[in-house]
């Protein structure tokens, strides 16, 4: 699948849409996400022109994929969700239920929250 | 929270535990759950004492925490998950339901998996 520039979070990326930003260093951006499934609800993005977990892995320059790691810890503990817990997920695809075709990971928390998927 | 040097996935880094092995690096493991969610369920952990998300990006050496992302779309695209799509989840503490004191991330895929969470 080639990166589709006008995807929601390249404009975001642009400055061409607004966000609710969070967190921002050479790599990364992070804001809310404005439908949230959870208290508390972000997006963590890479900055340039990654469709997916898949070109992300393979792609992008080692420094950018422990940026996204790193940054993932780092807003969670700015957030104050580190001492009772909260869930990363990253969607690809049809199968994963990838909405938006730029890598973004969730960060959810400020609660229990439901199972991770019913046992089959 | 101390890491538990006796916790499920330390015995497995050190072989006291067998796993149904799918990748090793020099800074990842990866295996099959033994009680998987979906056709296929991987886990991927790191190498080294990582209770949680929170341990391992703020500590982690940042090539580690490349390799990491890195292993998860190398081991996805292994196994034949690419195209389709796949969810990577990982859960920290109470609220994430982590079940496991040992940083571990879940490949889940092989179907077109359920929404991540209920909309509140």
């Amino acid at each position: 699948m080639p990166y589709d520039n006008d995807n929601i979070f390249a404009r975001i990326l642009r400055g061409e849409l607004p966000c609710n930003k969070v967190y921002e260093d050479e790599h990364v951006l992070a804001f809310h996400d404005i439908n949230p499934l959870a208290p508390l609800h972000i997006l963590v993005i890479p900055k340039g022109a990654y469709a997916n977990t898949d070109s992300f892995a393979h792609d992008a320059p080692p420094a950018q994929q422990a940026a996204l790691m790193r940054a993932i810890g780092v807003i969670a503990r700015e957030q104050g969700l580190a001492d009772n817990g909260y869930r990363v997920i990253i969607n690809q695809g049809d199968h994963g239920g990838q909405e938006v075709p730029h890598l973004h990971a969730h960060i959810l928390g400020g609660e229990k929250l439901a199972a991770m998927l019913v046992p089959r």
